[in-house]
């Protein structure tokens, strides 16, 4: 079921803060049998929570050694929100008792429902139902929970580990158990952590919804959502959109990208997976940072909460290590993280600072034999850099374990966090591989102000990657105009053939190569002749896609009987291989030389909308699929981060006797090209420009094919 | 200086047990203020080695609680190693005194030699003098020792943590930093450990010869190397080659892919740093498993080492989280694993034994309910099928921490173990993410027999990723007919025209484009004539290397007067555009049509010699760089596997009006090019031949240029 068949009200943001910061919880279905009721249980009552928690059973036993009511209704309390592990088929009546009591939410936990086949979607679209009639919003089912470390709402079925600090990263999943794996790397790494949301099957509230709420919440630095698939793409992508605006780092984990995981996710929560390459475009777009482990997940979610937007400029490397330096180095060229090397005054400043053995140049190696103070005299004098947006010490990691103290140790600990902090800029102190933080450490990372990532150096170069390229966004964001492009006004055209989908493109602002339609030889010649040079003669036929194939084509045709012959010619092909085709007679263009030939499309996915694709025609769209997608609409800037994607963008600076193309004016034509997708509304299925055709700024569809769907027919009454 | 000046007695294998297995070891330099010494003396006297451990001091004084003697001889006893941290001034003097005493090997850790400038090369280099007088082996200077975890020798100056078996990985690093993080690293997740060496300025012993030992070392089951550059790039190819023959993995980090890090290379160890793409190639002809980080190079060694060579298969997922098994698809499918579906019986067999829940394919997600044994019954399932080489379990980590442990948690893992056992096929225990090995999760380890990954599931992937690639090696290797190529024989022919180049190679078996040298217009016209088609007319002269970009080329004459034309046009180009070139006329030859364009080339890499490259002529050399390198000399199976790297390598399955490459035809002809390449020697500087041109089976070169270097001159005689 798509999202546009589930009509449902839209969450507002007041319900989900009424299901974060409930006064009071009822686990419903709670037993002494269930391990999820008692672990629910506990976290609640031992986790620090202030509010009141109730327990029902249709039994009404002893449960967790208090009385259990036997219905939420006869608690007596108003309940806020009900964590509901009741039977599949009683959670339909359990909703019902929920809202009787005055509850504006459920969490549901149990299973069975769509993931199950036929009858578990027939239960959950009843679920749904109950849930809109009677105004409870819903997280689930077939979740975990949520958890909110703020006000110590541990709402949540398996055994809660909480990092020392309540803010920073909010995981949002909608696997439960990718969520609790999450959150207990974060754990162990002492990654702070504001929340932890399961969401199921997403039968009301979907990531979406959490992202949208998560970005006001001023404890979540940064939002790391691990997605299957998004219910809800134009609400996600709006949210995504302000995320971006407002500096919230939206870090996202999502699978399908492989043929295999499709299987596994149908199998798995019902989803539709989309194309992995449009959600690449996606992110690329909307400035989401996509990540491709839980590790460089957690990772990067931490590294840009903890910093924000990053000001312009690389990355200075110090370490203690020639080895590490270079791996540093290494790791961060192939991540795409420039290390600019120190200018002369930073240099000699340095040279006078640090031991004699060690070369000042980025990375730093400041050897085993540097002092403590050194240390810190030298971070000191590169956070007074311009040039850094950002400082990565790679170093001893913090002592786990008391026989890896000293007082060395804690010395150079000590000074490279004070050094660290003076910078204007971030800066971290990295373990050099990934290790963990306990409760030693944390004492030691609370008594030297240490900024430190546990992760390693090679999560955190990605992580550091991921977080620049963000800030990039956001620097070119703060460049861009405000005002959105003005909608293009519908039009109604549905041009079949080549020659009328040229002059469409040509009425509204591309430019076109000039065509002539001829319905016979005299007609061409004269075509040609008004060219008065070689001239292009095509087979003119709404039923024939590619031409080339069938010999519909003949370049670089010159003088009248040639011109005769290759009209007589196109058609006789048309006739012997497509023999029933609509034969309109022969387009006559003029021949176009050498320039750079670009392929601009769109076709329709089916989750995201109407999506643009431009890249390098022939072999580059053909063998290597080099082409860069966004959703429309798109602008001329976007445009040009497009043909910058390219792997062949280096053509477009021009070859041997073509020269460069002009970016603007490019970028210009594609822009309006994908403003007319769109006016052109939902009966464009595909389009394809192949080539446009470029040569310095002179700019010239060649070709176009429309594609297009029946209209929506009106659904068949009923009788 | 490069490797070939450097005169040495390659040190024999002999020598490196002597230093590996020493029975005797004096600490020369020792002293109660070197936290080196301490930790060294601590290291040998509390780490349980058996031997006898000695302390040298020039003062002779009470240091580290015993009498120290004021030198070697005056130990009295035999010393078969020193641990040499005296100051730089007096290492010279120190190797005469040890090899007085018998020593057959120094380890000097001191630093301050050949990386910190001229005088310390100087010093270098009378230290490399003395120790090849006196038949001393040396391992650094500027190391940090090396560890045998089998005998507990532990010569090595920071503590040292052994994990809890003495077979697994040897750690071969040219940085001893580098090296003890590694070791760190593997302590942490209880990897196996043989080895750690630090190797430092390689004066004598490198790291081509510890894995040269180490290949025969029945303790070290797979060899880690961190790298900057190899010394001896033919003794380290020889080993590479043999541990691959043999099945011993060689897993490498090697730096140098970054242009900063080819500076502070230089400044680090003074080491030449070669091009990484070239090293990429080498990689891929020898079977070297390269990683690209610490974490990465650990994991796959210890997962290459574990499991041996691995049979032709893919890999399956038994997991407990649906999320999970999506995120090792994805990744599985990035890094070219492939996880082949279950079969029909197995699929049946399985829905028999698992969940409802549960769907039987591949990742298989057996869900959070199910029971250990049905675990253990899947995997038995699993381990049965023939389609897979290895099986992969991310399930919860073995804890940690009491408080982790259950009764259900120790079934399910105890079950996965006898699972997992069961298969005919390696199979692992992995955590979800990244996490440690402390003594209860060890016990757990020991009780359960798990074969466990604390690497996490990312890693683990990276890991088997690379295992797979190099047993698809092994095999193919197995498949190659043993005997080596002849060596070709000289040739002393030194062509410089394209007409002598296209002639040579035609007499040494490779086909060229038929070529007629004109030396006038009639010439030229009698020519073409002979060849009755389209020829192409270039300007034949050894000084014009790029022909068309003067003009010096005109495609697709025919008839006489377009011949005699293009003949007077290319040589008035020449004389116009290079007015001082020797011009021999021009060469006409018959145009050949569309076809698949090859570019064949080599040229000299200054550190590992000729280097064959093949490509995508035109665009995708020149914009791509889509070029597979490798070593001379090249049998075809390489050749075949180099065009199967291209990513254009789908246009040789032939495009348009191309019919596809007859690739053992190619591969022969690149093959025979290689021999060739060889032959003509080392003052053939580079080779061009572009394009190869391919059409079905017919290959012809029909452009090639030769770069000659002049003759090596013999040196001056001295007066």
């Amino acid at each position: 079921m798509s999202h546009q068949e589930t009509i449902r009200a839209p969450a507002g943001l007041e319900t989900v803060s009424a299901l974060l910061e409930p006064a009071a919880i009822a686990i419903v279905g709670a037993s002494d049998k269930s391990r999820w009721s008692a672990v629910a249980f506990a976290n609640l009552t031992q986790g620090g929570f202030k509010g009141r928690v109730h327990l029902v059973n249709p039994k009404g036993a002893i449960v967790h050694g208090r009385q259990a009511a036997r219905s939420c209704v006869e608690v007596g309390d108003t309940i806020d929100i009900g964590l509901v592990m009741a039977p599949a088929s009683a959670v339909v009546d359990v909703i019902t008792d929920l809202a009787d009591a005055g509850a504006k939410a459920a969490v549901v936990l149990t299973a069975g429902f769509a993931e199950t086949g036929a009858a578990g979607k027939a239960l959950q679209e009843r679920l749904r139902q109950v849930c809109a009639e009677r105004r409870v919003s819903l997280l689930g089912p077939n979740c975990l929970g949520f958890i909110n470390f703020a006000n110590r709402a541990y709402v949540w079925t398996t055994p809660v580990m909480a990092p020392s600090s309540s803010a920073g990263v909010a995981i949002v999943s909608q696997s439960g158990a990718t969520a609790y794996f999450l959150s207990t790397l974060a754990y162990q790494q002492d990654v702070g952590l504001s929340h932890v949301v399961s969401t199921g099957n997403e039968v009301d509230l979907d990531v979406a919804t959490f992202v949208e709420h998560l970005i006001n919440d001023p404890h979540a630095r940064s939002i790391a959502v691990f997605a299957e698939t998004f219910r809800d793409p134009t609400h996600f992508l709006a949210a995504a959109a302000r995320a971006l605006r407002v500096g919230k780092p939206l870090v996202v984990l999502k699978m399908g990208a492989s043929e295999v995981t499709a299987k596994s996710a149908i199998a798995h929560t019902g989803a539709l997976v989309g194309d992995d390459r449009v959600f690449e475009g996606i992110c690329q777009q909307f400035g989401i940072i996509r990540t491709r482990s839980m590790e460089e997940l957690l990772a990067t979610a931490d590294v840009a909460g903890r910093t924000g937007t990053l000001r312009p400029g690389g990355l200075c490397v110090v370490t203690n290590s020639g080895g590490v330096g270079e791996i540093a180095a290494d790791t961060a060229e192939l991540r795409g993280i420039a290390l600019p090397d120190l200018r002369e005054g930073a240099a000699a400043a340095l040279r006078a600072a640090i031991p004699d053995t060690a070369t000042a140049h980025n990375p730093l190696d400041l050897t085993g034999s540097v002092s403590p103070g050194q240390c810190e005299a030298a971070l000191r004098i590169i956070g007074a850099q311009d040039d850094y947006a950002a400082i990565l010490c790679p170093w001893y990691e913090i002592p786990t374990a008391p026989e890896q103290t000293s007082e060395r140790l804690s010395q150079l600990h000590h000074h490279l966090a004070q050094g660290l902090a003076a910078a204007p800029v971030p800066g971290f102190l990295v373990s050099y591989t990934n290790t963990t933080v306990n409760a030693l450490a944390q004492s030691i990372i609370a008594e030297t102000g240490a900024n430190y990532l546990a992760c390693g150096l090679d999560r955190a170069l990605s992580a550091l990657a991921g977080t620049m390229w963000w800030s990039r966004h956001r620097h070119a964001l703060a460049r861009r105009p405000a005002s959105p492009l003005a909608g293009p006004e519908a039009i109604g055209e549905r041009p079949r053939s080549e020659h009328a989908a040229l002059d469409l493109l040509s009425r509204h602002g591309i430019p076109v190569v000039p065509a002539t339609l001829a319905t016979g030889p005299s007609e061409a010649i004269a075509a040609a002749r008004a060219y008065g040079e070689p001239v292009v003669v095509k087979i003119a036929s709404p039923d024939i896609a590619h031409k080339s194939d069938i010999g519909g084509v003949i370049l670089n045709v010159l003088g009248d009987a040639a011109v005769s012959d290759a009209y007589t010619r196109v058609l006789a092909a048309a006739r012997d291989r497509c023999p029933g085709a609509q034969v309109d007679g022969a387009i006559v263009a003029p021949m176009r030389g050498r320039g750079i030939e670009l392929f601009v499309g769109c076709s329709r996915d089916p989750q995201w909308g109407t999506v643009l694709a431009v890249g390098l025609g022939g072999v580059w769209v053909e063998v290597l699929q080099d082409v860069a997608l966004r959703l429309l609409p798109v602008d001329a800037g976007e445009v040009r981060r497009m043909l910058g994607s390219l792997r062949g963008a280096k053509l477009l600076a021009g070859q041997r006797g073509v020269p460069a193309a002009d970016l603007d004016a490019v970028a210009g034509v594609i822009a309006r090209l994908g403003d007319l997708i769109l006016a052109l509304g939902p009966e464009l299925a595909e389009l394809d420009v192949n080539p446009l055709w470029v040569r310095g700024s002179q700019v010239e569809a060649l070709d176009a094919l429309f594609v297009w769907r029946a209209a929506p027919q009106a659904p068949a009454p009923r009788h």
